[in-house]
Order: structure tokens, then C-alpha cells, then sequence
């Protein structure tokens, strides 16, 4: 069993509301020197079996039509360590 | 400038609506083989000058105070590529 993990952020046009409201309260609660904060999402999906291209290939439609709105949103797909072995 | 990113995810053994409504859509969307789904947050700040200990140390308390619920969130806190170089 492998986990991939797709991270799915605003893309750096688009205004992160979520994100600006974190980064404007952060000298409120003592912390300075962070210049921006973008808030996204982050999708774990355990998949049976090996991970192969053809498995991340499938991942990568799925995270295109249902998990990212690609009009305003990037995504990245990406083995984690587990499945890095067994690839 | 780096980028530090802060992944926020359900503990384990908290249910996951979100993840469970992703998880059941996807046979009905043609996607087999993927047993479960989780989401979370990611946020990715962008921090004025190196990043070092101090400013690591600074994030990680941050993140525990304010950008996780650590009741029911786990959290990570890695610098990304662009700082890798800079450490």
C-alpha cells in the first residue's frame, strides 16, 4: 500500500482571502518576518498495490477533473516515502 | 525568501467527512483501487530572510497555536526547495 499526496493551492493570481487573513493576524500574535500565506488543500489517498505510472497517470485525471478547479487552482501529485520504496 | 509549508491533517483516528465523500465518489467517477482518502490543509508561508533553527522554531509554535487544532490536527512543518539551498 503507497500514498500519494496531491496538494491543491490557488494559483499565485488568484486572491487567497483564507490566507491573507492568517498572514494579517500573524504580527497581531507576535510573529513577524512572514511576508505571504496561501491556504490550500492537501488530499492523502492510499492506493492498493504499486504505484506505477500508469497509476499516477490516473491519479494525475483525477486530480485534474475532480479534486483541483483547474480555472483558478494548481495541483501537484506526488509518491510519499512509503511508495517510494516500492516503486 | 523561502518557503516554509505547514500540512495539516485529522489525527487518524478522527473521522474525515470530507475524505470519506471524496473517497466514495471516486468508483462512481471510474476510479478503482484507492482504499482511503484524507484532507487537510496546507498552508505555504514565505519567509523574509533564512531560514534557520530559530525561525523553524518560531513556525512549528506558530502552526501548533494557530494554524492546527492539535485536539484533532497533526501537523508537519518542512522547508521547501528554494530554502533547502539557503539552510
Amino acid at each position: 500500500m503507497a500514498r500519494v499526496v496531491v496538494d491543491v493551492m490557488l494559483k499565485p493570481e488568484i486572491l487567497d482571502p483564507q490566507g491573507q487573513a492568517v498572514q494579517r493576524a500573524l504580527p497581531r500574535l507576535g510573529f513577524e518576518g512572514i511576508s505571504d500565506v496561501r491556504q490550500g488543500k492537501r488530499f492523502e489517498l492510499e492506493v492498493d498495490g504499486p504505484v506505477d505510472e500508469a497509476t499516477l497517470g490516473r491519479i494525475h485525471d483525477l486530480a485534474e477533473s475532480f479534486l483541483a478547479n483547474t480555472v483558478i487552482e494548481d495541483f501537484t501529485v506526488k509518491v510519499e516515502e512509503v511508495a517510494e520504496a516500492v516503486k
